[in-house]
């Protein structure tokens, strides 16, 4: 561990303050702009990194699984440098640090120092430089900014402002998010270029040559979310016949005109043709020709020697009359050459989903695709978000600690990754990865606690905090048959939540609240289809459930003590019916059911609306599974979602329901079958409700791959309107069977519709919103009028043909898996929405971390005499509207501190409007803030350092933002607007 | 053309006076020779680089034609030498030139230093340096001493006496030729190493540890062809799970702890058993492993950073008490620390042919395989010599033209060349580049033909020479229907010879002698199974057939003036006879034919001795196909013949013959078929017996392969004893079903005795000898008492599974090939035949080079005014027992001459006698020998300067031989002993 934590160190021993400053001539200062009077074609050799796919990050860097593929990244890192040495014309990018990373922890000062040298003269650049090259339909906001930031911190600690990543690069994820858009102009990058887009979209946009274009990234931010997007001209690999790499079968240079096979005047002329083709759906004299694909340049040397003599016998014939001048560059150099073209772009402002890379091939599949290692993505992304704050709070300052769950997470936002369209061994291991970080992060926790829980005085140890990881099965094996346990709640919001926590046990327990009352706690059995899930072990059969308020950014503990005298047992009121009618009603609303278990109606009773439902449950589609004759039809798969029918049919004729009803909760439980149920839950008080949805083992032993989808179908006139997230954060309008910007020709009815909901969907209508927040990432639309589907589960018999090699068919214990997962559905006026869901699923996505403990003393007297059991980091309320999205100790001063609103313009009347807060707030049990300073998303420079490139649009608009020089109103005060996200370094004094 | 020239100029202006002295610590001062004490492993990183096999030589190169195979050997140089300048600790070695040459010629001078330094000082060295890694079955000893000279002149040019190359290294050969051990230790070389051995001969040596052992390379030269030979241990190729190459799937060294994949203990113990597992089956405390094969180290970096790991970990062990040692080496490394072990070891006297691989699969077709590429191959050698010798003697110093038709000897040498294993695109690209060396070679005949041909102050210039290339197919299309042209013919043995040209033509011609006699010259009907060859073009209906006595070492011009009166028309009696019994007869022969075509007897009238047969023709072996249920049993294809049945039958079952009698020449033509066919020809005064075969198109409609043999069943009483000739040179003696060295398990009974047959095959009984000759190397033995069969053409429907991935089904003009080709029978008493075939192999190997022209004089008698039409640059009758090799100009004043003794000992009562010679009468024309420098075989080395490494035999025999020390009789006679070749550089003053 040693070697390990050595490794890790330039993450804590470096600051902003003291950036690498070398005498360079790196950035745009570096960019051979080529001739005017030609058409210069700048050759960018790369490679596509995946951190996994069919092999895991690490097997890919060293080259491992040969027999699975063979490439080993460390080999591209290798033989990249040397060949860059060889050569100062050669220019190369490197996008991926989680490989970067890997590769200098691994290498001599020399060769620091050698790379630093091609860094600084502009001769390796980072483009994007993120963790990973993250998935755009999957990821959340959250850990976008995030893996970006690992990467963005490991360029600027290494290289200083030489290696800021000055544009997006996204050439392989399968759709394009308008959020990432505006991230990335958050980011300070100057443009945006990827490979994939819509076949119908593409075409488009070569007859009307706008490949090239302003991307307004946010309805809400203005000419700061405007990025300029590029679509490459030949996805990312070479223009056919020009790959160079040892993977690739196109011929070498062959320049010795005594050898038969001389090719010089045929791969000449090709070239000339392939440039000027790309000319003729480009708009300026200048051109762009990625040389790489796939972890190509393993043996750059055989890349650059015949890169080197093709540029160098097509830029012979400008003797000849040639108009074409081809040099090496880069993508930011190519940006920059267009930039001073001065000429005026075309704007778009809806986003690339879905992507169909051929006709009936929409990649709308892998929005679902593997639910579990979705879930847990959030899962993980929740733990880290409470360990950095708990790290932060505590002042312990252990970020070599957190890394480790920051690196998981950085490589679990890889397009292959969150995006379930990897191999499974591989997906096991971005889990085992998520995991291993979790269990590193119980350091934290328990160091962090062992200062905010002992009153002051007590210099007793803490009793050891554990994770319940298994919550989700109702179980919890540690604190099976315990006589006391207690439980922590670390609530990450800077506003108080009441939650219903559950907690599986083995028997009955007297619960205390933190100032010591008993509470009233409702004791119910845990269902069978939880229990039946394959891999449960737990005995309990019942489960405390019980309201709890916890403060904001801070905890309660809960005290339990076993009942030992049965006259303690609290027999509380609980009436249950099985398939009968039922309602379920709080003071907010009532679900109507019927002796079917259909649900009816929801009701919200002070607004007086009632929603209808016609049908209700789960379904699923036929995986399409290829047929052999039409090859060029793809099948279902971890990719594409390709239904053999456009109907989905119920997974059963009949259900159960048993309803249950108590003080606390009153729900309803639905079993469509053995492998299918939901679970719809009102809590006391609460404006949400929650459905619990199980799903698997998905039977396939008729040999038909099954997609299953919820369903809620509602008499809401919607029309052919609905509406999904981006990435958890802005939420963009979506029109059946259209396209914003092209004449949609639909080739498939229903994954033609399907969009990514990461956070949360909703139809309305003049009067009734139907909002359902997610839990994860799922993909979803709205086919029919009235209708919300979302896809929740899917098994799979064959592979879609795009690459994974596997059929998308996860199994555990022998079965096909089972996933559970939860929606809130909130029924309110349209204009009443946005708060629901705004404040829900922002609790939804960063919930109270739950930490048990066994602790040694014998009585709850002792425990509260020793420790505190309510504690929190705000004296103050904060601004409903106002979200703390990173909240870390960078170093024993200094924190990294990123505050948001969450609320978009106009939606909601209260909320939608600016918010100011006193950061001081955040760091009343910390110190006294010294200094402030206001940095761009990724923290790697400061706001007034940034100077994008300004575009003209065709509108004679110009994208010139003085993005980040909004005044404070005094040093600590700041202002947000609707969906600003202002990111702060603050030094504690 | 400038170009081609330049980069062949180190040829013609370095010379041996002043090599490149560095200083420098290579050869084996430079060892590693490892820890008495431990076991240790060389480590040898190595590449075989095939100078064409599945791609022509320049496709590999350059790494083109990737859809075929993606090596590219440009990129296996460019990266080596990369990876030895990152890591002093490293070693490399090459071996094959004609790739070498290549690459240097594209390097820089600071890039030429850079390799200059690595071979100074070790890093890099060249191993047995021939332009390719010879065949060893189908080559003649003659291309193979030149193929390595062209090698080592260029190494000794470039870089001096560090880069001599000290080891032979024939990783890859299919059956090794005692021959070559012997050529290779006249080389100067130390040991040798090779890879592919019988399965059965491997399993015997493994049992007796004697896979190492000393090699007796000749039964005439004793301890001077001595060579230390080893078999390597796992083939070539690097042990099992240990190859690091981009094309092998073994695991990488993964050495961070912290990766799941971590795999130091795992890697290190199976490489210390790996280690053990060799000592077990070698004697010395030192192993080696080969770390590369088949075009590897592409990615050098790649493989050496993975065994700069290995080795790391492994040496790490020794701290734990392992017993191993590893490091990096080279082949002649691990040779000098066998050495330095002073060890006895085993010895060895019969070669190692034929090569099984594995159970059935005997790698015999490949003796004859592509029989016309084999005759080419002899044809373009015939004339490179006759090339050389002619500017040698005109002192035109053209080397950098002759270079060319050398490089592509030295190219058609190659294992996958001459041997007919290589893709069918392939052996077009070594035909096309003897046909273009073939081309050059016309400007040095006709730039030295300027000089010999006028007479004393005659300066107009010779009528243009120019070769009749299809004269095979009594094709000269250039002389047809012309009033008068000459034949030159250039003699190149320094023997007089007797020959019977033949000159295709469509008139009637008057011949004039040199001294102007009218030749009573024959004008015959050419065969019809020569006409119907199909591409001939000619409209020649006749050929003329004469004696002609060609000055030794010299030419004479024949004068062909076409008959214009018809009274010129000589009516030669002419007898002709169909399907009749008939006799052909000379003054020592006579060959006795019954009615149906069928040979009777052969009679040596002299010695009065008769041969008879009871079969003799051509006969056909189905070849096996292959069984899908059988993989292991490999079809026959172009390595190895496995034919269905052990039984080959008769191609027609009858023929027809017609035999011609002139006072020339005697003839039977036996038509067996349509595509079948051999001429018996007995000429005036010939103590041979010339048999022409035309084989082809095979016919394959039934979907058969068809492997041809000639069969000579005589009643010779010879046993199971065959006589076969080693690459030209010595003769072997094999018996049937029979092994010198293991107890052979027959499991084919006929392929299993297929040997290579270069030049000459024979069976004896005490009175009688019948020894065939061959005019290219084919495969044949005795599958009987009595028989001799040898294999003349193979056309074959399936691939036999070993890489070459083609069926051997060779076609031209939409058919299958036609091949014509010679065998020279020789009946004699067993002690006078060596007399014979010596003599008649030599001659019938190194013919008279006839060349034409057009003369611009009108009359016989201008052109006899202005040309010498006779010459020899010898006065003196030379020893018959002698043979000039190589006869070339270097430069001005320097000559390369090889002489050898051509005869064995005890085969001939006065020519296996040593003999003297003058080498000054070689000089007679040229000037007086100044001085005279003797060489090594390969002339990169005075013979003075020659140390080689000591071996002891298990018979306590030191190889120890002053090989070369031996005194002239004064300053230019020299002696020489049977089979001795003797290499001089001489200066002219």
């Amino acid at each position: 561990m040693i070697k390990f934590c050595a490794v890790l160190l330039f993450l804590v021993t470096q600051s902003l303050a003291a950036p690498y400053k070398p005498p360079n001539s790196c950035g745009y200062d570096s960019c051979n702009l080529g001739k005017p009077d030609k058409l210069n074609v700048h050759i960018v050799p790369h490679t596509h990194d995946d951190v996994g796919w069919l092999k895991t990050v690490d097997q890919y860097y060293y080259g491992s699984r040969r027999e699975i593929c063979k490439p080993g990244v460390q080999y591209i890192l290798d033989s990249v440098i040397a060949a860059l040495v060889d050569n100062p014309d050669r220019r190369f990018i490197y996008v991926e640090m989680a490989f970067f990373w890997r590769w200098w922890n691994q290498q001599t000062e020399d060769m620091h120092n050698t790379v630093k040298q091609l860094v600084n003269e502009g001769r390796l650049e980072f483009i994007s430089g993120g963790w990973s090259m993250h998935d755009e339909a999957a990821t959340h906001y959250n850990s976008i900014i995030d893996q970006h930031t690992l990467g963005a911190e490991f360029l600027h600690d290494q290289f200083g402002d030489c290696a800021r990543p000055k544009i997006g690069w996204q050439i392989d994820p399968f759709g394009h998010s308008r959020e990432v858009a505006s991230l990335f102009a958050q980011m300070g990058f100057d443009g945006l270029f990827f490979g994939r887009i819509d076949f119908q979209d593409r075409v488009k946009r070569i007859e009307t040559r706008t490949l090239e274009m302003i991307w307004k990234g946010s309805a809400n931010l203005d000419r700061q979310s405007w990025l300029f997007t590029g679509v490459l001209p030949t996805g990312y690999g070479a223009p056919p016949t020009f790959c160079y790499d040892m993977m690739c079968s196109d011929p070498p240079i062959i320049d010795d005109e005594n050898v038969e096979d001389y090719n010089i005047p045929e791969r000449v002329a090709a070239f000339l043709v392939a440039a000027n083709v790309e000319a003729e759906i480009y708009t300026t004299n200048h051109v762009i020709m990625t040389m790489g694909s796939d972890f190509q340049n393993q043996n750059a040397y055989m890349n650059f020697k015949n890169l080197d003599k093709l540029i160098h016998y097509v830029n012979l014939q400008q003797a000849n009359g040639s108009n074409v001048n081809v040099f090496y560059s880069t993508p930011s150099c190519y940006l920059y050459a267009l930039n001073k073209a001065e000429k005026e772009w075309t704007t778009k402002t809806d986003d690339f989903f879905p992507y169909a890379s051929v006709p009936f091939a929409y990649w709308t599949g892998y929005f679902t695709s593997r639910p579990a290692l979705k879930r847990y993505e959030r899962y993980a992304n929740n733990i880290l978000q409470v360990i950095r704050q708990l790290d932060g709070f505590s002042q312990n300052n252990q970020r070599n600690i957190t890394f480790v769950l920051s690196e998981a997470m950085g490589l679990a936002q890889h397009h292959d990754a969150v995006s379930g369209t990897e191999k499974q061994h591989v997906a096991n291991d971005y889990a085992q990865r998520l995991s291993e970080g979790i269990d590193r992060s119980m350091e934290v926790i328990n160091d962090a606690y062992a200062k905010l829980l002992p009153k002051e005085g007590q210099t007793t140890s803490i009793p050891h905090q554990f994770l319940c990881s298994y919550s989700n099965i109702s179980e919890c094996l540690p604190i099976e048959g315990q006589k006391q346990f207690t439980l922590t709640l670390w609530n990450p919001t800077i506003h108080p939540v009441t939650i219903y926590p559950r907690v599986p046990v083995t028997q009955q327990y007297l619960i205390r609240d933190p100032v010591g009352n008993l509470i009233s706690a409702e004791y119910l059995p845990i269902p069978d289809t939880t229990k039946n899930i394959p891999g449960r072990t737990s005995t309990a059969q019942y489960q405390h459930i019980f309201q709890a308020s916890l403060p904001a950014l801070g905890y309660n503990t809960y005290y339990f003590e076993a009942k030992t005298n049965t006259k303690e047992f609290e027999h509380k009121k609980v009436t249950t019916t099985q398939n009968q009618a039922c309602i379920l009603q709080n003071q907010h609303l009532r679900v109507v059911f019927d002796d079917q278990g259909d649900l009816q109606t929801i009701v919200n009773l002070e607004k007086n609306l009632t929603v209808s439902f016609t049908h209700q449950g789960l379904y699923w589609y036929t995986s399409f599974p290829g047929y052999k004759e039409l090859p060029e039809i793809h099948a279902s798969g971890a990719y594409v979602f390709q239904p053999f029918f456009s109907t989905a049919v119920p997974v059963s004729a009949r259900r159960s329901i048993n309803c249950t009803k108590t003080d606390t909760v009153q729900k309803a439980s639905i079993v469509f079958n053995e492998w299918a149920s939901q679970e719809i839950s009102l809590f006391n008080g609460s404006l949400q409700i929650e459905l619990e949805w199980t799903v698997g083992p998905i039977p396939v032993d008729d040999n038909i791959g099954k997609e299953i989808i919820i369903l809620y179908d509602t008499n809401i006139e919607s029309g052919s309107t609905y509406y999904t997230d981006a990435n958890g954060r802005e939420v963009l309008q979506r029109i059946r069977d259209y396209r914003p910007t092209w004449h949609y020709v639909v080739d498939e009815p229903v994954s033609g519709n399907y969009y990514p909901i990461n956070s949360r969907i909703w139809i309305r209508d003049h009067d009734r919103q139907l909002t359902i927040l997610t839990d994860r990432s799922e993909g979803g639309g709205s086919m029919r009028d009235g209708s919300i589907e979302i896809m929740l589960h899917r098994r799979i018999l064959h592979d879609d043909g795009f690459g994974v090699g596997e059929p998308l068919n996860e199994t555990a214990y022998g079965k096909g898996l089972v996933v559970t997962g939860k929606h809130i559905l909130l029924v309110d006026r349209p204009e009443d929405s946005a708060l629901l869901h705004r404040v829900g699923a922002q609790q939804f996505f960063m919930q109270p971390l739950a930490t048990y403990s066994l602790p040694n003393t014998s009585s709850y007297t002792n425990y509260s005499n020793t420790y505190l059991q309510s504690w929190s980091a705000l004296s103050d309320a904060m601004p409903l509207n106002v979200h703390l999205l990173t909240f870390e100790q960078l170093s024993p001063k200094q924190y990294l501190v990123r505050v948001e609103h969450y609320f978009e313009l106009n939606e909601d009347k209260t909320y939608s409007q600016a918010a100011t807060i006193d950061l001081q707030m955040l760091f009343k049990s910390i110190g006294t803030i010294g200094a402030m300073n206001e940095l761009i998303l990724t923290a790697n420079l400061p706001v007034s350092e940034l100077h994008r490139l300004d575009w003209m649009t065709k509108d004679q608009e110009s994208s010139h933002a003085d993005m980040f020089h909004q005044n404070s109103l005094n040093a600590t005060i700041i202002n947000l607007n609707p969906m600003q996200i202002r990111t702060f370094q603050i030094t504690i004094v």
